[in-house]
């Protein structure tokens, strides 16, 4: 099934029931008020989620609406946990080339990953609000899961019955503030804003056999300005599963319902893929003329994050966002 | 007015109004069910909740009942954004120096801050369930606040008023897993598990004349195995203040209602306050006789973080914990 969150004001918004087709959507009304509320008590809820979102499929839903993902909230508007991995370990490879840094061996096979802030998500078609552009604003695209509780210390064979949707995420970053602080060696924190996620979050079963073995086996189309930049194939070069990162962010804690695990910018080794970022398209021009040659995000730009099954329909509507300087 | 939550099966626990001595508290009942609610409409709960405070504090309210801090969550179970500062700057210099590292000069006035874990906090008498002592299991005594809403950008002399309360907190950290950790680059995650905090949290105006430039004028005492080890005075070498703090936290994004901010590890310069961590004490060891001593937390070894006032009656009530190992 596919769940949106409709602004009405609130902090958390109001849980919707979201067609396949995304045409049409209806308030979850009689059973969970917000998404949070549908995954604290998720084996209960989800029952009945899925029989309205049956019903709506069908044309037989009362009171269903068009759905509008310009009135959407994030799934989550705020979380408990955001948890953001770097599974594209080409990725990680390719930016530390960039500055003639090598990568510790350690990185294919034990994850990278950082604690996000996630008390203030922006919604799928929000403006990005910055106060300067020579934070060097930049995009990412990647793939996120919302898990249901998970123990201390799970195993990867028994951490994929916890993810209960996926969505996409553009965890917007501001690279001329990420060295600095890096250095100071306790992490992002300044260099990661508010991050955005897709109107709609699916259910796995959604994905049909793209979601295998713990990952999404399709492209993810990033346009900058309206001009598609990558489509590289998130099910390719992953090298953590989403089970293997709920593993490794379950080491030493338990991780509680709706908690958001983030795959990192999808990125393929294949470079005429396109990028999931400006820092990536960056490096690759670093490493080929010596110089980085395309600019980060200017005030007015816009993105646009989206991913389409085999027949070219959205599967979770798209992020679309431009960047809006800060007054006052 | 001084507030808890009481463990009620559910996941946010039940708001409690606790009396001024600890002694007697009621239930929020027809006001807020939960902390966060509370937080999420502050200016129109707050009175109401200090008008059941006066009655309770006159044994005028009615259903009250014993306060029990073991039937304690923490104040908010689980939280939307739990982010660590490091005031205490005499703290990480002195860490630093017994691994022979210099400390940039830019730690006295940038400070550190780390995006922490904040979807499953343990309760201020609940056990700590570690299931290795070999990764290195310390307390770490601190203080912290809670935001209403914070606007990105907030100045210095504007962050004070978005306090809502304060609490203590124990910031449990794995010491055996940080150097390998931090070497990644991406900062603290599996060696920061879950935090406990105190059983109540108290509005700036509990602290009296010790609360005053955003810093808690007062020892914070903390007794390891029911030996006092450490009680530095929490407003004495605090190099940033709260309100510093959140300054630091709202550069590039807002911080929501329930925002917590921790303090960093209290440390005075003078060493006979003794030590509120005992990596701390094992980095004054180190620099004196060449090699840490103190041992790091074994299994059955308790902690207990407390905060007296000038009359030496406590503010917070308890952080009085056990280490556990983990078992199945």
């Amino acid at each position: 099934m596919k769940l949106a969150t409709l602004k009405d004001g609130s902090r958390d918004g109001q849980l919707l029931v979201v067609s396949r087709d995304l045409k049409t959507a209806c308030i979850a009304d009689g059973m969970a008020p917000t998404l949070q509320r549908a995954l604290d008590d998720w084996n209960f809820m989800a029952p009945q989620l899925d029989e309205l979102y049956a019903r709506l499929n069908g044309g037989r839903a009362a009171n269903s609406f068009d759905f509008d993902a310009s009135k959407c909230m994030a799934p989550l508007p705020r979380a408990f946990q955001w948890a953001d991995g770097s599974s594209y370990v080409n990725h990680v490879e390719l930016v530390r080339k960039a500055r003639s840094a090598d990568m510790p061996d350690s990185f294919w096979h034990d994850p990278l990953m950082y604690q996000g802030g996630s008390d203030d998500f922006i919604g799928p078609q929000d403006d990005i609000v910055m106060a300067s552009e020579e934070w060097g604003i930049d995009f990412e695209s990647e793939i996120a899961v919302i898990t249901g509780d998970v123990p201390m210390g799970v195993k990867v064979q028994n951490a994929a019955e916890h993810i209960r949707l996926l969505m996409l995420v553009n965890d917007v970053s501001l690279r001329n503030l990420i060295p600095a602080e890096l250095a100071k060696g306790f992490g992002f924190f300044q260099s990661k804003p508010a991050s955005s996620f897709s109107p709609v979050a699916v259910t796995p079963d959604e994905l049909g056999d793209a979601w295998k073995e713990g990952k999404v086996h399709l492209p993810l189309r990033s346009s900058l300005n309206n001009m598609l930049v990558g489509q590289p194939n998130a099910g390719v070069d992953m090298v953590f599963s989403f089970p293997q990162l709920i593993t490794h962010l379950c080491k030493t804690r338990n991780a509680r319902a709706g908690t958001i695990v983030g795959s990192g910018t999808v990125s393929n080794k294949d470079a005429a893929k396109g990028y999931s970022c400006i820092a990536e398209k960056r490096a690759l021009e670093m490493i080929a003329v010596g110089e980085p040659v395309t600019p980060y995000m200017k005030f007015g730009d816009s993105i646009k994050i989206e991913m389409l099954d085999k027949n070219g329909k959205s599967i979770f509507g798209a992020i679309e966002q431009s960047v809006v300087e800060q007054h006052g």
